[in-house]
């Protein structure tokens, strides 16, 4: 696991070119500022827009809640096409009101701690070293708690349709940035590094640790989002991207990362962060980082409403933290039978997968709900499967809703009345 | 060929159902507007963004020309990462200055002419259909004509770097709609139908021929462009995609589909998109709509610098009309040796491919270039190649630089000077 061996091929020779890089001159990618300032619609006759716009007759937006110490963005699920979210409708949460605002000439990643060579990159330096694309998903390992089923048949016109408001802390990109495992060569690992810790240019040092062995594998430090810059909001200009991990993982505003021996349990990864679990006699569970397979239909789904008998497409999203999704079934009749849905290729690892099946709806109330098969055969539980075996903690407001906010992935069933509403069926 | 024999699957049964979809009033997926309306930053006292923004660093955008009956936006290559190009990025002609603005409640696609019942499907009929989304590239016929290259060492500050200018009419992105296939069969097509006419609701009423059979093979009426409906630019609410083909084959929108027994050879397809050719004794070929194998390197390429030698990452795109790039390779020295460059996978069919070499620049006058291979074994000429088999018309100011507008994919050949400076060296 260790890198610091010979033989292994570095992409950064010289002191030279390290000192180079360091300096942070290069120009490479200043193409960016020699292309003119974007001009605004107004300043110019023609109305050009370098960057374009949506039509006005498009208003689907983030639901969104504003807390004293949390902002947070929902995906608007309903309306989504494909497994691409675009960046602009990213779900996000930062843990305070104001976003850094990074100039990515100033910024730098430093990597010091348990190596030889600590050094510090700046954005240009990191794209002139070999990149990766990949198309991932990231998931709020809080998304579709419990008690985001507020209340069935109400949805927060602030936060949107049900199946934005309760699922809406999961969205897909395409990422591109260099291979971690890339920057710890040329650092160069010292004997006995286990861990990382990763650290954010945010106001609190968002930090968090990461076991060495994941580094290695498919962690990237991004800085392009479905081929953009990365958004203020995801961490401009770079993040650490660790697929199928809960979401904290991915370090926004990287700054920092230092190689260490153990985890350091840090302030963002206490309570707040631990899993309560009944088989493991009551214990909190630490590092429970991989998310596990889960899907939800996301039309038709509580809130729209069928305007009468006949064909519809039902659609929705699956993913898992372990890896691609293998199987996605739908049930019409509330889980009494189920139909293998088709899956929208290529089915990508640790994305979203887009799944559909054809259903002809007869005017009888219908329960719809899906179920996902990961590529581990891990098959997503029921609302009951899942409290069998994890929880502890009763809801005061009815016996099977529980208070277990995090890696919630009960199948999610969808009423659908006479009249063609369509309801949220957890708990109902 | 034809879809009105019996036994085939259609989706729209009874008339019934029919009438209700022409009605046009399915709430479905209303949910967009009982979404509350995207509040402005401003209207907010903490700055909540429903629909994100990028950071005031960033300020990429598109080149442009605005002519008298031409407006055109060109995607900024130079700083794209990964296949994925965001909308708001994606290249744009348009015969005319002001885009439509289309009501979608009030736009229907008809399908008429050699059918067995003719429909009109609204946005929100077209929804409840089987849906597909594929990654599908399109690309200007015109694109890296000759005549782009201007000048081989000026670039002109409007339209961008040399990259953006000569190439930037092509952009990949994952498109969601109906099948065309479903919507002919739900129609019915009737003996002799071999021809459609599409036509769009712009001013010019722009209309286009396709054979049918391309139209049964992977055609889609398409809603959605990375997970958002269509801008504007690109046909709100709809826009015929067609993979692979002459942009202007993929109509935006989109209103009518009429089914004929011949091509109309149209306003649209005379003159301007016609090739003339010297392997036909100098006739011009009409309905040559496959685009070919091509290829371009992104990074470094003309306008940037390199700040010094050392470590680098060659980075572009190929793509090919014909289906899936088989293979890219790169030279550093001119075309004397070449290497095979890593493609980002998944490699989609008619999509860019992302590929990547590493190189390590010794400080001395270096020539780039990429040469792209399809799934077809057709391999992307050099200038000399091309000129060879294909024109007839020499251009006024260099003997190779002939004029052909069309269909130009020979090998992009970028020198980096000494001092680090990347010059177009396709003509020079």
């Amino acid at each position: 696991m260790h890198s610091n061996r010979s033989g292994r091929r570095r992409f950064l020779k010289h002191g030279a070119v390290l000192a180079a890089l360091a300096a942070g001159t290069p120009d490479l990618a200043a193409g960016q500022s020699e292309v003119p300032d974007t001009p605004t619609p107004e300043a110019h006759p023609k109305g050009v827009l370098t960057y374009g716009e949506r039509s006005r007759f498009v208003n689907s937006g983030r639901g969104f809640k504003v807390g004293i110490s949390h902002m947070t963005y929902y995906t608007p699920l309903q309306d989504s096409a494909g497994i691409i979210t675009p960046a602009p409708l990213h779900f996000m949460q930062a843990h305070f009101a104001r976003l850094p605002e990074i100039d990515p000439e100033q910024h730098r990643l430093t990597i010091h701690g348990m190596v030889d060579r600590p050094l510090s990159f700046s954005l240009e330096d990191l794209k002139r070293l070999p990149s990766v694309s990949r198309v991932h998903y990231l998931e709020c390992h809080g998304n579709s708690s419990y008690n985001d089923h507020i209340s069935p048949r109400v949805d927060d016109p602030r936060v949107g349709l049900p199946v934005q408001s309760i699922y809406g802390l999961t969205s897909c990109s395409e990422w591109t940035g260099v291979p971690l495992s890339v920057l710890l060569k040329e650092v160069g690992l010292q004997k006995g590094a286990s861990w990382l810790i990763s650290e954010g240019a945010d106001a609190e040092k968002w930090h968090y640790s990461l076991p060495l062995e994941k580094a290695l594998d498919d962690v990237m430090v991004a800085y392009a989002q479905n081929g953009e810059p990365v958004r203020p909001e995801q961490g401009y200009p770079l993040r650490l991207l660790v697929p199928g991990f809960e979401a904290p993982y991915s370090v926004k505003w990287l700054s920092h990362i230092k190689v260490v021996d153990r985890p350091y349990m840090t302030r963002d990864e206490n309570g707040n962060h631990t899993t309560v679990r009944a088989d493991l006699g009551g214990k909190s569970r630490w590092y429970h980082w991989e998310m596990p397979q889960k899907s939800v239909i996301t039309r038709p789904s509580a809130g729209l409403k069928l305007p009468g008998p006949g064909f519809y497409e039902i659609t929705g999203l699956a993913w898992s933290g372990r890896g691609a999704v293998h199987r996605v079934e739908v049930s019409t009749d509330g889980g009494r039978s189920w139909k293998d849905a088709k899956l929208q290729a290529p089915v990508l690892r640790k994305a979203h997968t887009r799944f559909t099946l054809d259903w002809t709806w007869d005017g009888e109330e219908a329960v719809l709900q899906s179920r996902c098969t990961d590529e581990r055969g891990e098959v997503q539980p029921s609302l009951a499967e899942l409290n069998r075996h994890w929880d502890i903690i009763s809801g005061p407001d009815h016996p099977e809703k529980k208070q277990r906010p995090f890696h919630v992935n009960a199948i999610q069933p969808w009423r659908v009345e006479k009249d063609g509403s369509v309801y949220d069926a957890m708990f109902s």
